[in-house]
C-alpha cells in the first residue's frame, strides 16, 4: 500500500475512534480549516468551526458509532478523492431506539504544507437504514 | 478563467442542455466509462452503461430541467473536484405536478488521455424542494 493511501485510511480510522468517545479535539485536527460538509436537505456546512459547533451541541446527547469501508482511494499529487460505504448508529444517551443510517460518502482529502493529509470536502449520502 | 476550468463549466452546461432534450448520446460522451453515481438511499450506480440504461428507461416519461451553479472548482493535474448548488424539475410527460429537487452535488472530473475532461464520480445530494 502506498504511504499516502495508508495515511488516508489511518485518518478515517482515527476519526471513527474519536467519534465514539466524543474526542472532538482529535477530529478537529483531521480536517482542513475550510472543510465543507454537504448533506441532503441541508445547506452546506462551511468550515471547521461550524462543524465543531454542531458536534459539540450533540455532545453527551447521543453515542455515535461509525464504521466504513473504502471502495476506492485515488491520489494525484496533494489531492485525493475517496468513496466509502458506511454505517452509522446514533444511540440516545438517555436510552431509546438507536437511529441507524447507511450508504456512501464521497470525500476529498488534501495534503497540507506540513505533509499531513486532512479531509477538506465531504458529501454524506447516508440514509435511514434497518 | 483557466482553460481547464472553462472546459469543466462547458461540460456541465452541455450536460444540462442535453438532459432537457433527452440527448443521451451526448451525455454518454461527457462521462468516463467507469463513471460512478452515488445517491442517498440507493446502491452506487457503477458505469456509463448502467447510467444510460437508467436514463433510457425514463426517456419520454419525464421532462427534466436542471440548472446549477458551481461553488468551487479545484484542479490538480488531470484530476478536478467541484461542487455545485443545483435545482432540478422533473415534469411528467403526461401532465401532473412537477417534482422539484434542490441541493448540492460533489463531482470528480478527470482529464482523459485525449485531453477531454469527463465526469467520473458524482455524489448527488439533492432533496425534495418547493
Amino acid at each position: 500500500m502506498l504511504p499516502d493511501e495508508q495515511a488516508i485510511r489511518e485518518l478515517a480510522a482515527t476519526w471513527e475512534k474519536a467519534t465514539a468517545v466524543d474526542d472532538y479535539e482529535t477530529i478537529a485536527g483531521l480536517m482542513s480549516e475550510d472543510a465543507t460538509f454537504l448533506t441532503p436537505g441541508n445547506p452546506p456546512m462551511r468550515g471547521r468551526d461550524a462543524f465543531m459547533a454542531a458536534a459539540r451541541s450533540m455532545m453527551g446527547k447521543v453515542r455515535i458509532e461509525a464504521s466504513g469501508t473504502f471502495e476506492e482511494i485515488q491520489i494525484v499529487g496533494d489531492l485525493a478523492y475517496a468513496w466509502r460505504t458506511m454505517r452509522v448508529t446514533a444511540t440516545p444517551a438517555g436510552g431509546g431506539e438507536p437511529m441507524r443510517r447507511a450508504g456512501n460518502t464521497l470525500s476529498i482529502f488534501r495534503r497540507e504544507p506540513d505533509g499531513r493529509w486532512v479531509l477538506t470536502r465531504d458529501a454524506n449520502l447516508l440514509a435511514n437504514a434497518e
